[in-house]
């Protein structure tokens, strides 16, 4: 059990912020004297020492909505391996779909972590309950957010371009004479959903050509079959797992994949490059990506409060064979 | 940090084992009254209380070699969706080929945990230290293996037959006129390597229709080469990453599969229905095996010792499009 204090206390009893009560028992500039004595003078009213409060596990958790889509376990295995020359240790929680994130975060707290990396979790669920990750910087373990982002959270983001893959996956489509390009994503309330669809509108496509249902091989398979209904020769996804159903349901209607319909995935998961046809994908750059979360999340531990800045990462078309010629 | 004593010291102070400690902690039946009164006398001596002894922290530790290979986190998926409705949180760690699951171990001993299920780890390698799974066992931690089985820990161990894949695969190949079949497999210090090899010797083949390289895609096209060098018309891979190498070979041969070559994976890990051609592989039936390591760790967790049984799970054999008649 993490008999670590509440930073929240300190800041609650100085009339400071966290940050700032981070500030100060970092050692850090800019704090005016005053403050910095209100926040020693807390720490003496609450018995707290700074041994205490500065106290490490050399843990950081990492947090994904799932392990079933390759995508989250391959930033995970690729956190893991950056954080360990730091001599942290990373464990990984998954809260399928979200429903578990707040207990994992709960846990994960109670047992005593230095930090946490978020992956598409509630910061990019634009309906989430954001009181777990308040929690986090309230005790002050500072959180960084890969592909998600809100103003009500002060906190570090690092993001993959939706509008980026978006529009690099329509004009490599155009450029082989497709004209009726679908998209297919997830629901709405996702943040890489909102993106993706006004990324795609604004390259002059109709509400009609969005689909918007789950991000699983399923999910896949429904979108491509309106899509398909409705006479697209293209399909734009917003997971591989999605751009795999696609190919299913064109394939159980004897189409084929590119001849008859070309399919577009995002993420360049493991394995891509071995399904039956090799998929033409987005690719997050997860290793520049993770790069940018380990580094924001060493500051973050060290002091420096991050100040709510969004890094995009550019995206890379992957050019496989599921992708060809409008018949 | 965990303040959880260890029950090593108590059955230290009293004579007996930890098993016995946990027994009498737990209330459970068959020990002697004066051995009841030892442990009793012991915790009074080191001050410890039941109360602290019993703590429990709702966490259970998953341990991975690694998250690339697309079995390991499915075990770890529905871990998590098992353990759910006993209120326990699934945290997992990686130990990428086990260079840090000693670091992973010490870890989650540290946080406190309640138990730990090991998938693939030092119990499958029979060179590896097992110093950091007596020290969960001597501090009241119970742990289940799955894929890994050693008489040199006392717990209980969940594994898939190597035996049995091995023959079901020999005999699908067999039947479609194969009789040059080779195996490909990782690194001979692993336990399912010296099963299936065993087992692949003993249905007639030679020494030298055996290959041990490593477990990922890599190893397999390494395999591939020297296998098909000497004249295999088939391959029986000891992962599905190897198996989509061999293809891998294959293709870069010009050769086609299953035309020219038959292919066999083991584990059908998730999207292996979507590779090209879709793979023939041996189910490892994760559903059943994840039940058996949950009820056994709840039991351990409950104060009842494993007895070391090896529970051994039966896999099924999925022909999908990798294998076909000898040319």
């Amino acid at each position: 059990m993490s008999t670590r204090p509440r930073m929240s206390d300190l800041a609650a009893n100085a009339g400071v912020s966290v940050s700032t009560v981070s500030r100060v028992l970092n050692g850090k500039p800019g704090i005016r004297e005053d403050t910095r004595r209100a926040v020693l003078q807390a720490m003496a009213d609450l018995g707290y020492n700074r041994e205490k409060l500065q106290q490490r596990t050399g843990v950081v958790g990492v947090i994904v909505p799932e392990l079933f889509n390759p995508s989250f376990p391959a930033f995970a295995e690729r956190l893991d391996a950056m954080f360990r020359p730091t001599h942290h240790t990373v464990i990984t929680a998954a809260g399928p779909l979200g429903a578990n994130e707040a207990t994992c975060i709960a846990t994960l707290l109670e047992l005593g972590i230095d930090g946490v990396v978020s992956i598409s979790g509630a910061a990019a669920d634009t309906e989430a309950d954001l009181i777990p990750y308040q929690r986090l910087a309230e005790a002050g373990v500072p959180t960084i957010f890969i592909n998600g982002h809100t103003t009500k959270l002060t906190s570090a983001f690092v993001n993959c371009s939706d509008a980026e893959a978006v529009s690099a996956s329509v004009a490599h489509l155009r450029s082989l004479g497709h004209e009726r390009i679908g998209l297919a994503v997830g629901p709405a309330r996702f943040l890489p959903t909102q993106r993706k669809s006004s990324a795609f509108l604004e390259l002059g496509f109709g509400k009609e050509s969005i689909e918007r249902t789950i991000f699983t091989a399923e999910g896949g398979r429904v979108a491509a079959a309106k899509l398909l209904d409705a006479g697209h020769t293209a399909i734009v996804c917003g997971s591989d797992l999605m751009a795999l159903g696609v190919i299913r349901e064109a394939h159980s209607r004897d189409l084929r994949v590119p001849g008859d319909l070309s399919v577009i995935g995002f993420d360049d998961s493991p394995l891509m490059a071995f399904t039956d046809p090799a998929l033409t994908t987005v690719r997050q750059p997860v290793h520049a990506m993770c790069e940018a979360a380990v580094s924001g999340l060493a500051r973050a531990m060290d002091g420096n409060s991050p100040d709510g800045t969004e890094l995009t990462f550019r995206p890379d078309l992957i050019i496989r064979q599921s992708t060809g010629p409008k018949a």
